[in-house]
């Protein structure tokens, strides 16, 4: 265990679950740093990769981006993107460690849970029942109106889906099992503000 | 949904995880009913078997108490086993419904967050790690020192796996599937007396 002294909380969450606004909430109410998209931008500085670049690694499935490599002119191109995920698994890892030591923080995503172990973090998880997670993100695309239900549940799927098989290649670990997390919250028929308001009694 | 005002929090809990604590520091902090073994008491008082009996049948696993039925005399005893398992659980369902319509309340166990699910309870589950499980126990345990770490493991596994198996009998959900609840609580690194005075702001 690192004696860091200050309190870090991640937040994994299902996509639509409101994950982030609990997360952002939960900030807001306890003077935490919040951390999300942020956390990407960084690491493409120091990466010197382009932002757009990170995010497809991070939000892509790492097992398609490892191909077997083979003694041919593909493997160079293969080596070389596995140079990059590497790198950008690395930087991020750097980055999550110096937020961790640098003040109070939420970190949403990320692997955060995991990376930043040592530092004793209190890990939350948000879900919510697919009804719930439709109406939220139909609700986003009310303005556009673009998506059908049937189209965005796909969506959420295939996003979570992803985050899965990113947070289980670098974790070993099952996304989502309850056995990982410290809370779970379902936003299902939850006030967010409520929940948040009465979570955040646990850290003051 | 029932049109019953009072509020109904059941508690589902893994052996050794501190739940029953959870519920009733949770109900003092509230200041709500608190049911737990009592309801065995009174569904005994009703059906006219023995206290001792029905915690038999509650706490064993029901499908092995569901013989076939074969036209034989073997089938009579069969037969009335059967309907003194209906019975417990026909007056454990009436017990915890007249419960519900009394006054605010926390249940813990019994199915009561699906035989409730009309009353929409809010559903907590209570987990620990297997070391911090066994510790607990290994605590409750140190006056007479009867047992080793591994009897006591042993021992947790076969009451959880009774409580999976009667639920998931009487209610076709997996116990302890987050899913199922509106928050999951882990107590394996939790100061059980802060975090249920943090939950506790969710109902007030």
């Amino acid at each position: 265990m690192s004696n860091n002294t200050y309190k870090i909380i991640t937040v994994g969450r299902e996509f639509g679950s409101g994950g982030r606004e609990v997360a952002r909430r939960l900030a807001e109410e306890l003077g935490f740093e919040y951390y999300d998209n942020e956390i990407i931008t960084e690491i493409a500085k120091k990466t010197a990769l382009s932002e757009e670049y990170v995010r497809e690694i991070i939000e892509s499935e790492p097992h398609k981006l490892y191909p077997i490599t083979v003694g041919n002119s593909i493997a160079y191109v293969d080596q070389y993107t596995q140079y990059q995920i590497q790198s950008v698994y690395g930087a991020q890892t750097k980055i999550l460690k110096d937020l961790a030591m640098k003040s109070n923080c939420i970190i949403v995503g990320r692997c955060a849970d995991y990376i930043l172990k040592e530092y004793n973090p209190y890990k939350i998880f948000v879900y919510a029942s697919k009804d719930s997670k439709v109406k939220r993100c139909m609700e986003r695309n009310k303005v556009e109106n673009e998506y059908t239900e049937k189209e965005i549940w796909k969506y959420i799927k295939k996003i979570d889906k992803q985050r899965s098989r990113y947070y289980e290649h670098y974790t070993e670990q099952k996304w989502g099992a309850k056995e990982n997390y410290d809370l779970c919250i379902n936003t299902t028929n939850a006030n967010i503000k409520e929940v948040v308001a009465a979570i955040s009694k646990i850290f003051k």
